[in-house]
């Protein structure tokens, strides 16, 4: 993406410099492939800045996206052994939260409830600088995680932590207060043409 | 993204398996940011594959994405150190071919081909499982990469190479070609209320 210049300049009382460093707010939505790979991307660039990164998945099956997992979880390592990049902390809905000593909550509801408290208690702490909240548009769909709550903790949030989140369907609120919002749109899919998935490509 | 069922069953004379494992040709086009970072999300599954990648970046700054190759440059090593994950080549324009003994090519467009030139011999010799030709709609868009020959070489490519292209205003006949095309839209950039770009997000 070629360097732009901004459009407006905004009467906010901030210095270019305080207005380029703020937490940024960001959304993949749409139907298409696309949101958690370009999520997982832009944590890509928060490792390489050392960033603390928390990854908390809101999705039923262990299955998907191992991909990504592994690949940050060497990247985390080489973090602890060298100090190269950030911090990774992944943290699975789908096996039980990480920090729950049981196993998988039967009910979803609660479950997905239990992971947004502990991003809430993670971002009044400061604990990570880039989140990565993947699929957390459908807890918030489906009434399991109050909007207006996720809404009200991210405009105040402390420091300078970007919180990315990814799902189909994001709530008109919720764009409206992200400061980058992406649609994943579909061209073309193999099903389409009748392919299934495929290792390397969907997980 | 959940489990599918192809709406269609094609009669190519393929099995389920061998249609699953088809190499494809994925396109990352549109407007908006997420294109070239989804494509290096996707290369985090071929790395967890195990398979080798060649990135090449048809980019005149070597300024921009340096968070990937960063992150990407520590699993290759990892890869080399450990045997973890595919190995990684990265190969930038900007910073003149990595098998070229002199400084960056002057002539753009010569650079330019002489980057298809290598993915050519590359494809043909089966080097990498997994492609990613970053910016490279651009070249073709400027007739600088004859079309056609990419069309040619990526249907007649061996064995079971994924190509990513990405890059704005894909070629209509690129598309048609492509198995699976996602299009970036924007909904909202922090450049429209005066943001400029910052690290960690852009870089």
């Amino acid at each position: 993406m070629p360097q732009g210049q901004p459009s407006v300049v905004p009467s906010d009382g901030l210095t270019t410099r305080q207005r380029r460093n703020r937490a940024l707010t960001i959304v993949h939505t749409g139907e298409m492939k696309g949101k958690s790979t370009a999520a997982f991307g832009l944590a890509l660039r928060a490792w390489n800045q050392g960033w603390p990164i928390g990854v908390f998945q809101f999705v039923k099956s262990a299955k998907w996206k191992v991909g990504e997992e592994a690949a940050f979880r060497a990247l985390g390592e080489l973090h602890e052994q060298t100090g190269q990049g950030g911090s990774v902390s992944w943290h699975k809905m789908g096996e039980g939260w990480s920090w729950i000593q049981r196993g998988p909550e039967e009910d979803h509801a609660e479950a997905a409830r239990e992971g947004w408290r502990q991003i809430k208690r993670d971002l009044a702490a400061e604990t990570y600088r880039c989140y990565v909240l993947d699929e957390f548009t459908y807890p918030m769909k489906w009434g399991w995680v109050d909007l207006g709550d996720v809404l009200d903790t991210l405009t105040n949030r402390p420091g300078q932590q970007h919180v990315i989140i990814t799902g189909r369907n994001a709530a008109p609120e919720l764009v409206a207060a992200a400061d980058l919002v992406v649609e994943m749109t579909k061209v073309k899919h193999p099903m389409d043409a009748g392919q299934k998935g495929q290792r390397g490509i969907e997980w």
